[in-house]
C-alpha cells in the first residue's frame, strides 16, 4: 500500500502555534482523533509533543509527529518570517498538504504568517487573484460567512465576485446549505447603493451569478449579517475586519454589562444562577470555538487558521473542517467555477457589466 | 424689541417628519418647552398640529406654528422632494435657521431629504468639503462619535481630516469631553494598517494634529467603538453605515436571543422577574433615544437628524441638543478650526504628508 495510490487520511497541525499551544493543541489533537477517528501530523518540537501526549491515553490513535526546532512567533513579521524560517513548524504542516501527505493543514499561531506560508506554499488556484479569509458568524438560526474578513484590504470589483463564489461552494459545502443566498456589503439595499467598489461589484455579481450557479440576492446592510437574511456576506477585508472586530467588541461589551447587572446584588446573583444553563445556551451560540478556525479560501488546498486564544475544542473543530474542506472539493469546486468565467462570452458580458458601472 | 437685536431662542422642528409623526413630534415638542424651557417653531400642517396640541397642556409654552401643507414622504426620492417641494416642512425649519428666527432644525422624516435640504438651504461652512453626520454610539462608560456615519460613501482622505475636527468639536461642546480622543477606524492599530484611504488619511491627520489640536491617537479597530478606547472614530460613510447597521442588529439580536431564554420556562420568568429592573439599566444604554438624533456636521447652522421611529423623547432630546449645538458655537469653531489648514505653511506640511503616503 503505497501513498500514490491511499488517499491521505491526515490533517497537519501546527502544534507550536497559538497562546495556548502546545497544551491545547496537542489535546485538540488527540480529541479530533478519538471523536473523528481522523488521523493528525503533529507538527513541533518533538520532545515538547511527546511530553504534552503523555498527558492523555492515546492508545490506538494516529498522531505521528514531525519534528522541527523552528517556530514563528506571534509578534514576528509575517512575510519576514516565512522567508526566515524555511523550516517552522506551519509551513512544514502546509508542505504536508502541498506533497499529499496530508489533507489539509491548521494553524492557531501569527495568522499573517499562515496567511503567507499557505500562500506561497499552496499557491493561488487558477482563476484566483486573490485568497480570502472566511468568517463565520453566529446568527439568529444558523451561521453566515463573511468573506474576506482581513486578508485584502484594497479589493477590485473582481476580487468581490470571486468571494462570493467560494464562500458560496464553501458553504454548500461545509454548511451543508443548498444554494447558499450571497449578499453584497453595502450602505442600504437597492443596487444604486455602495461606495463605487460596490457598485460595480454588483454588477458583475448580478451579469454573472447565472453562469457561475450563484443565488446572488442583491446588496445587505450590516444589520443582515446577526439577523441571518443571507449564508454569505461579500466585503474587502478592510470592512470585514471591522465587521469581525465590532462584533466581537460589541458582543462582549453587551454581556459584560449585563453580567455586571445580573451580579450587583445578592437578589439578583440568585435570580441570575437560576438563568445561567438556559443563558449559557446563548453563550454558546457566539462561541469561536464552536467553528473551529477561519479557511483561507483561492488556495491549492484546505488552510485553516485558527484563533490566536484557540482551546483544544477550536483545535479540535478545525481539524474537522479543514479535512472536510479537502473531502468535499472546496478547491476543485472553485478552480471548476472560475474557469467558467473565461469562455469568449463570459469574458465580453463582464466587460459590458464593468462600462456599464462607470 | 426686533429679532434682528435679540438672538432667536426657539428651535424649528418638522412636525410631519417620522414615523410616529404628528404625534410623538408634538408630544416631544412639548416636553422640551416645558422642560427646557425652550421655544419650538412647530412646522406643518395647522390644524393637525392644532389636534395634536389640543391633548397637552400648553399653558405658558412657547410654541409657534409655521403652516404649510408640503410633506416630504419617507419613500421620496431626496434630492428630487427637495428640488420639487420647496414648501415641505422640513425646508421651511432649516429656513427659519438660515434667517435668524430658530438656533437649530430638527427632523425624524426623510434623511436624505434632510441632508439635501440642510446643505442647499444652510450651505457649506467654509472649508468643509463634505458634511458629514456624526452618530453617537453607546460605550461601557459613555458615548463616543462616529463620523461619518452615511452622508458620504467614497471618500478622499482630507474629507476623514475634517471629520476628525468636526467630530472633535462636537464632542468637546455638546459631551463636554476636555481633548477628545479621536481614533481613525482601521484594521489594526499599526501605522501601516488600513486601506490607501486610511492611510493617507493617517498621515494628513499626524501631520495636522498639533495646527488643528485634535488629540488624535491613532488608528483603532471595531472593538475599540463599544469598549470606549476613544471619544471620536473618523471613517467614510459607507463604513459608518456598516458600523450603525451592524451594532443595531447586533444589539437587537443578542438581546432577543436572551429574552427568548428568559422566557422559554416558568421558572425563568420568574428570575427574569427579579433581573428586569437592573437589566432595564442596560437597555436605556443602549436606546438611540436618549441621544435625540445625528447631528450634520459641516452645514451653517444646526441640522439635528432624528431616526425615523422617533418618539416624543428622542424628539425632545433632539431639540434640546439642536439648541447646545448652535449656543455652544460648533459651526464657528469648525470654521475657525478649519481656517488654520490655509497657512501657506501649513499647505506645503499637508502636501508633504500626502506625498509620503505615496
Amino acid at each position: 500500500m503505497s501513498a500514490s495510490v491511499t488517499a491521505p487520511v491526515r490533517v497537519a497541525l501546527d502544534v507550536m502555534g497559538g497562546d495556548n499551544a502546545p497544551a491545547e493543541t496537542v489535546s485538540g489533537a488527540v480529541q479530533a482523533a478519538r471523536e473523528y477517528g481522523m488521523g493528525v501530523y503533529l507538527v513541533g518540537r518533538e520532545e515538547v509533543i511527546r511530553a504534552e501526549l503523555a498527558k492523555h491515553d492515546t492508545t490506538g490513535l494516529d498522531l505521528p509527529i514531525i519534528h522541527t526546532d523552528e517556530v514563528i512567533e506571534m509578534d514576528e513579521h509575517p512575510a519576514n518570517a516565512v522567508r526566515r524560517k524555511k523550516n517552522a513548524s506551519m509551513i512544514l504542516a502546509l508542505q504536508q498538504v502541498r506533497d499529499g501527505a496530508a489533507l489539509g493543514a491548521v494553524s492557531a499561531g501569527n495568522s499573517g504568517a499562515m496567511m503567507a506560508a499557505s500562500l506561497f506554499t499552496l499557491k493561488r488556484i487558477p482563476g484566483v487573484d486573490r485568497p480570502a479569509l472566511g468568517g463565520i458568524f453566529p446568527t439568529k438560526e444558523g451561521a453566515c460567512l463573511v468573506i474576506d474578513m482581513g486578508a485584502n484590504t484594497d479589493c477590485k470589483p473582481e476580487y468581490l465576485q470571486q468571494f462570493a463564489l467560494m464562500g458560496s461552494i464553501y458553504m454548500e459545502r461545509i454548511f451543508k446549505i443548498s444554494s447558499p443566498r450571497i449578499g453584497l456589503l453595502a450602505n442600504g439595499e437597492e443596487e444604486s447603493k455602495g461606495n463605487q467598489q460596490v457598485i460595480d461589484a454588483h454588477h458583475l455579481l448580478k451579469a454573472s451569478a447565472g453562469t457561475l450557479g450563484l443565488n446572488f440576492v442583491g446588496n445587505v446592510e450590516g444589520r443582515d449579517i446577526p439577523t441571518g437574511e443571507v449564508n454569505v456576506v461579500v466585503c474587502d477585508g478592510f470592512v470585514g475586519n471591522v465587521v469581525l472586530k465590532l462584533s466581537e467588541g460589541l458582543a462582549e461589551t453587551l454581556l459584560g454589562l449585563i453580567r455586571e447587572q445580573m451580579t450587583s446584588t445578592f437578589v439578583n446573583k440568585l435570580a441570575a444562577a437560576v438563568l445561567r444553563p438556559s443563558l449559557r445556551k446563548v453563550f454558546k451560540r457566539l462561541d469561536y470555538a464552536e467553528y473551529g478556525g477561519v479557511p483561507l479560501l483561492g488556495v491549492n488546498g484546505s488552510a485553516i487558521i485558527s484563533h490566536g486564544r484557540s482551546n483544544a475544542k477550536a483545535i479540535k473543530n478545525a481539524l474537522r473542517v479543514a479535512r472536510q474542506t479537502a473531502e468535499t472539493g472546496v478547491a476543485g469546486a472553485i478552480a471548476e467555477g472560475l474557469s467558467k468565467l473565461n469562455s469568449p462570452e463570459e469574458v465580453e458580458k463582464q466587460q459590458q457589466a464593468q462600462s456599464h458601472s462607470n
